[in-house]
């Protein structure tokens, strides 16, 4: 017997992976949740029915969520993530020397469980001592923390379901707020190809907040379209004039250097989103 | 009713389109050739259960196999392309000025027909003054073309079947002698997350025929990982050292003078498979 798991990535559109088994799934407090095992991009983390991570192909989102920010900063102490409960963005914070506090601001407390049990590999580096897990509501994190954070990592899921705060104006505005004066913000932006519209919203609802605004994009099989983008707004530092001698020295699988300014090397589509 | 088509890209691994219906299908003499109206990607055209092009994201692929290497030469005059039927390549060759004669050598007449009966936007280009149509064995049109081709851009189907022989090293060497004393080749390399064995093979069969080659990079949503290579050789002109100001002006969607240098930008994985 043949097992299929097909994501409808949109109405019209699916990815679908042959499947070993299930390993987990149930009904959270906020989404449900579930953990397969794909043959072909190994253990998947799935919310709402939306592939959330894969054991294979984690390491681009996690990579380029992170180090373009965290090595357009010179120096950056304390870093937040506001989602990302599978801690893969949290593992690559910690590669930064510098960083003495990576919060995790996750609302479900059984995304992190789940993904410390079923995905030891993107979850593992939760335990590390500079890592604090704030389990709540990320909106209310991110207002109640003045010029806390040097970095912001908005990692959420899609402007559906619990996530939809995190792309509002005001909430952009609560970022700007919770970052130390050169404080520098990422967010997941989904896809050029198939989510103009988030895109085209995002920036519009940061316009006037941030000086600097850029566009970035990243490679990911199992997310729609298999290119997604990034929106990175920082107060002080661009990242297109940081300097590759200072970037943190590190493993890494996706992101280096020369990846560092190509991923802002937009075709022109893409750059016509953000004009 | 709902009509999907889904391709299985690998054995695990499935991209399915919602359909409005099919357009064509027929056995041509080399390959299963068929159209299907998709709603997510428009018209598509599938060789062998294997998606070729669509209209929504054809784009990517024919300005990326093209430009980056006519904008390489200097003044490229003669160009051949080996496969390609849909025309798609043809279209952007064209829009050089320089270009007094584009070639296309396409083993299956069916392919250009039924493109130019249901892919107009794509192949409409065949018709140009400037264009010949060479239906026939593309290794053995290489063979018999001695320093006639100032570029050859290889736009075949994956390394079974009927495009097997265009990834030898017999037929690079061919290549080699079918270019002028500063020709260049670019072919369609496959996907860095799914096909690394092809990347592989391609790059050592080209290792001592030319002495400038370079994998690239350009995302395309329709083909397997999202992500896609295209591996370009050459006797004398860099694509990195080429200057910006000399470049075709031109309407694109996807390539522009950014493009063309960040497509080299590789991810560590990918630039890996190359070293």
């Amino acid at each position: 017997m043949e097992l299929w798991y097909t994501e409808q990535q949109t109405p019209n559109l699916g990815l679908s992976c042959k499947i070993n088994r299930t390993l987990h799934v149930e009904k959270t407090e906020y989404q449900d949740l579930a953990v397969i095992d794909t043959i072909q991009y190994g253990r998947m983390l799935v919310l709402d029915g939306m592939v959330m991570t894969t054991e294979v192909d984690e390491f681009v989102y996690h990579e380029m969520i992170t180090h373009v920010a965290l090595n357009t900063h010179p120096r950056p102490e304390r870093v937040l993530v506001v989602g990302g409960g599978d801690g893969g963005a949290i593992r690559e914070i910690i590669k930064h020397t510098s960083v003495k506090e990576a919060v995790l601001g996750e609302i479900d407390r059984r995304v992190v469980e789940v993904s410390q049990e079923y995905l030891p590999s993107i979850a593992g580096a939760l335990t590390d001592a500079r890592v604090t897990l704030a389990i709540g509501d990320g909106v209310e994190h991110v207002r109640q923390s003045k010029g806390k954070y040097d970095v912001i990592l908005v990692d959420s899921t899609e402007p559906i379901g619990p996530a939809v705060g995190l792309f509002s104006r005001e909430f952009y505005q609560d970022v700007y707020e919770a970052l130390t004066p050169d404080g520098i913000m990422v967010a997941q932006s989904e896809s050029p190809f198939v989510n103009q519209d988030v895109i085209r919203m995002i920036h519009t609802n940061l316009q006037g907040v941030f000086p600097i605004k850029h566009l970035y994009l990243a490679s990911i099989p199992t997310y729609p379209s298999g290119l997604w983008s990034f929106t990175l707004a920082s107060k002080k530092w661009d990242p297109l004039q940081a300097d590759p001698a200072t970037f943190q020295a590190m493993e890494t699988k996706y992101y280096t250097p020369d990846v560092h300014f190509g991923a802002f090397k937009l075709p022109k589509f893409a750059a016509d989103l953000v004009k």
